[in-house]
């Protein structure tokens, strides 16, 4: 957060600064306050597993106390991608950290993995403290809700990159799961039961095309439909599927899992349903959201493009068993999980997903 | 890399494209071509540690094999700040991807740590398949070069983020020390001596700088101080002190270390060094290397200000106890170590380091 650095800062310096001003009881300006905030929301997501380290060189997590047989380490590095421009649109930058860490949860919950720790990379156009501090607040509010300790970061002025007030956020998480208990989806068979869990809007995806169908609009105005603001409604948070899904890990219920990312459903499933299959979504079992539709409408977009942009409401999916469907509803219908499709051999010609009810 | 995903696509995806094509022997284009190489270039970082996975949404590395009593891991995140414009400028993305390697690589080294794993992040203004690839075989090239695995990576198509042909790319390792081999600069004491490792130039820092400086020069032109162009001068690459250090933490010879980024000599020293210890350096015991000299001159910079900066010729820096300089540099000599400097007790107002000879 030093203006003579161009390459930026890790956010380990940050607090070290922090902790020099608070240390020599110095009149702290808005500029230190932001040091001190986002030195808070660091610490209060390390855990005894996260050791001290003068420099942050690096960001050290302790393996020693993990009980885990044979482990195998899962990591993941990810963007929000142009729902940024959202966040620069309202000036609201408290819950696009919590998009990416949430984004980063999910790719690992897919193998199995529970989250570790977190590293972000923050790059702006001009080092502006309260927008830095936060962005990372909401990076580390996302890695609160999931257990996850962020353990490194780096802030980067790069003029000439970003247009003033502007920045990129990307980040890197690395969980943990048990060799004998990674998810592939290679047990996924003919005859499973395809569970879905709602998502709570585009969460980080297709905002591209959903950006073009509202160029122009007024993002402050209530959208009835929406019963919300259009604003409020692209801004909602990419939901993490970690404490849904980890009691049916836990009991061993699983045979495959796909988040729902860029691709939508169509493409994101066959990342780990086995190709002799077929999956065969039925869209009246669960709420294609209003912002979907309205999309489709005011964009005029095929629901083919819309299935291949979109989660349409389905953020998370899971197969499982046909024995186990009680169970696994059972568990996770909290969450509002609820049985979405079927697993069956597929034929010649046949598409890998095919979703009815889409109207 | 399909144009249908806004948010970017992970490397393995791309993988797992190009695998599809390869099996189905259809004629390949140059886009193709290009996944094909970036397959290639993914897969010859991987050893047996690193398990396939087909949906390719996270990246496993089995530790189970792992002889490390205790482990600790060791993260750090980076990117490359401004130096990709030069990359830009020239046409030339097949280094700054090592470039980041070796950076993250040496953060982490300053703990004790050796290289695992890495995952690099690529934000482009247009999905440019051949450029992609270009900068992702440099991230590879550094990672085979570390012995470090890349088992993830997303390219994301950012428009209206990065002017077309231009990019932003950042990485994040994760590598691992055993417990009480852990190097955190609090052994050094004074009397300690400190060993210096040669810098290639500027490495990643002061690139901003740099670019006000040679604002309008020629990047083509030899420059007989040089001895060779400008732009070659400026894309040297950033060196890694992996194999050069290795050795001297295996024979346990090392109290602290420190890499030599944004901050320069001035600023990165004080990070692992204890705050009642002052380090005296000796810049007639290295080569303060010619582009240095240069920048000073063309640019009217103060030596203080070089010296919070640029490296000055010193990319790494290691603490040893008197007793230990022979061994030091019995090992460390053939990598260009020499002694440049002492720490000893900060005497009231003391800088916490203080360079000599500089003229």
């Amino acid at each position: 957060m030093t203006g003579a650095k161009d390459r930026g800062v890790e956010h380990s310096q940050i607090d070290s600064a922090a902790d020099a001003y608070a240390r020599a009881g110095v009149d702290l300006n808005a500029a230190d306050r932001a040091k001190l905030r986002m030195r808070d929301a660091i610490r209060a997501t390390h855990g005894p597993q996260v050791l001290g380290l003068p420099g942050g060189f690096g960001g050290l997590f302790a393996l020693g106390a993990l009980d885990v047989r044979d482990p195998v380490l899962v990591s993941s590095i990810d963007g929000v991608g142009t729902k940024l421009k959202l966040a620069f649109a309202l000036n609201r930058h408290e819950s696009i950290g919590a998009d990416l860490v949430a984004h980063c949860v999910n790719d690992i919950l897919v193998c199995g993995a529970r989250p570790l720790f977190f590293l972000d990379y923050l790059a702006l156009g001009a080092m502006d403290p309260e927008q830095a501090v936060r962005v990372v607040e909401g990076v580390a509010a996302g890695c609160r809700a999931a257990g996850c300790a962020l353990i490194g970061g780096e802030t980067a002025a790069m003029p000439g990159f970003y247009a003033p007030g502007e920045y990129d956020l990307a980040g890197c998480i690395v969980g943990v799961v048990a060799r004998d208990r990674l998810i592939t989806g290679e047990r996924i068979a003919a005859g499973d039961m395809v569970i879905g869990f709602p998502s709570a809007g585009l969460h980080t995806n297709g905002y591209s095309l959903a950006r073009r169908v509202f160029a122009g609009a007024d993002l402050a105005a209530l959208v009835p439909e929406l019963g919300r603001t259009l604003g409020d409604e692209l801004l909602r948070p990419h939901l993490s599927y970690l404490h849904a899904v980890q009691p049916l890990l836990d009991s061993d219920l699983v045979t495959g899992m796909a988040h729902i990312t860029g691709g939508g459903l169509r493409d994101n499933i066959p990342r780990v349903v086995p190709a002799p299959l077929a999956v065969t979504l039925d869209a009246s079992t669960w709420e294609v959201l209003p912002i979907f539709r309205l999309l489709r409408q005011r964009g005029n977009v095929s629901w083919e493009e819309m299935q291949r942009v979109f989660n349409l409401g389905l953020g998370f999916v899971v197969c499982c068993r046909p024995a186990h469907v009680a169970r696994v509803l059972a568990l996770a219908g909290p969450f509002g999980a609820r049985q979405v499709g079927t697993v069956h051999e597929r034929g010649a010609n046949e598409p890998r997903v095919r979703i009815e009810g889409l109207a």
